[in-house]
């Protein structure tokens, strides 16, 4: 594994015997988390240092073994916006489009995924057998929003970036078709598998990201963040064209071309796959399939 | 007015000197407010009282006049889930409809209103003229859930409704049109008031209610909330069928006939037009529109 050197990249996790969520900086060997004092919550974080600067000391506590760490979703409790379609030729050609007539839109399409949908690396997406044939995965960069904003004009859209994290936009393809507005098919229970780091724009070459998502060790999606359809500041005047959008929302920026409903034939995720979706510094947001049902979901236990 | 006698009529207030926010019970002539202690969050007290018995007394605090009550939205920063399409018929002549080519869909459809956009009764929604040439109201009955669930059967589905709240789901119609998927059009800031009062199941003949929307006194809406394309249970169904839905989830069941977009000509709302909605006994949701920009919003205004 390549070592980046990161001034600040962000996990909230919790230790062995349950404890309570902490939030604390990974090191740049991926080794070690130690624990910020002062802070639980990475919403709290982000509103108070809307500009982290690279330098920036946080008040630091205990040092732990990454590996012994339980790594939790970084941002939970709140819906994720989705935003663009990367891969708009690919899903108009795959029959599963109930929304667009033309391969490219015209304008940015924005929607939401459920808060209850959104899990931590390394557990398990279910298949919901019972409500889609069609489960697909969605590797995506995600932007997270820093200072509030109200029709942010395009040259100032990067000012409003706090930073960056992994999403897998996982969706059912039927659903997504059948009930025409793309909520449910988006939002069933631990399709929004989100982190495992947080990197703040100061440590981010947002020009060079580097997206690539594997199942079960194949390669489907390798792609620069940066050849999106709608580009990031684009994405963020649209996104606050009217409405006002606020420290610690993500924004999802689109998937590469590569999900399963692109293949011939499609391929779908199925019980024992693990999909793995990688963008250097954010690290690997590694999720194993399962149609073993998880029960009720709660946002509480995010 | 008629007195329609309630156990319970909660009300989210703040009295006159900008004090804190607090819970309190209407009282049946809608004269008074008694504030409720130990709780200031409607949240809250849904997740204490999933099954709130009509006799149950709260321990009360301060009795105050309604009229000197700033009346604030019962349950604010959750974004809002929108079910059905009550008006497809009329949604699908008046070219707007992006998504649908029936008259009456096959699936429910599902979106959300984002958090940021809901307002309390009596304030103002703003036009948003370099958005939006097309504002349009949608007074809506929103049932509120009580107890979580998931793939909640049709027959289990009101064991899961822990009340009703009056929504006006504000759209702009060229944006739900253009951008495909309706998150844009629906969420624009000030565009989901919501509130006056939240009255329990246990109050509520949910056959009976009537809903009635004015623009300036003139009836536009006027339906028995009981006549939907999809009723209550296979909301809920649908809702739940693979997300696990919460204590507190708001799901606005569709509008009536009578938007301004099935007019002939249109007519949108316009600088100095009072929206008025009511369903007994869940009181009048009452907002002035106005041209002048509110400027940023932020969740915890609300």
């Amino acid at each position: 594994m390549t070592t980046v050197p990161v001034s600040h990249r962000f996990v909230r996790y919790r230790l062995p015997s349950n404890g309570p969520a902490k939030l604390g900086l990974v090191d740049n060997e991926e080794l070690s988390i130690t624990e910020i004092l002062g802070y639980t919550d990475l919403f709290k974080l982000i509103e108070v240092h809307p500009n982290l600067a690279p330098d920036y000391q946080f008040a630091t506590g205990q040092t732990s073994s990454l590996k012994a760490a339980e790594i939790l979703a970084p941002l939970p409790g709140r819906d994720i916006l989705i935003a663009n379609i990367a891969h708009a030729a690919e899903f108009h050609k795959s029959g599963f489009d109930s929304s667009d007539k033309n391969e490219q839109p015209d304008f940015p399409v924005l929607f939401t995924k459920r808060a209850t949908s959104i899990i931590a690396p390394g557990k398990s997406i279910y298949t919901h057998p019972n409500v889609t044939e069609s489960p697909d995965y969605e590797g995506e960069l995600g932007i997270i929003i820093g200072k509030a904003g109200l029709a942010v004009p395009k040259d100032d859209a990067w000012a409003h970036v706090w930073g960056a994290v992994i999403i897998n936009d996982v969706t059912a393809r039927e659903r997504q078709r059948d009930h025409k507005q793309f909520y449910i098919g988006k939002s069933l229970d631990t399709f929004c598998p989100m982190g495992p780091y947080v990197v703040p724009s100061s440590s981010l070459a947002f020009d060079k990201l580097h997206l690539m998502t594997t199942v079960n060790g194949e390669v489907r999606q390798s792609q620069n963040t940066s050849e999106l359809i709608f580009d990031v500041p684009t994405l963020i005047a649209t996104a606050s064209m009217g409405i006002s959008i606020q420290p610690g929302d993500v924004i999802a920026t689109g998937t590469p071309m590569g999900v399963g409903m692109g293949m011939s034939p499609k391929v779908w995720l199925k019980d024992g796959d693990l999909v793995e979706i990688s963008i250097p510094p954010l690290g690997t947001l590694s999720n194993p399939v399962t149609s073993t049902a998880p029960g009720l979901c709660s946002l509480s236990a995010q």
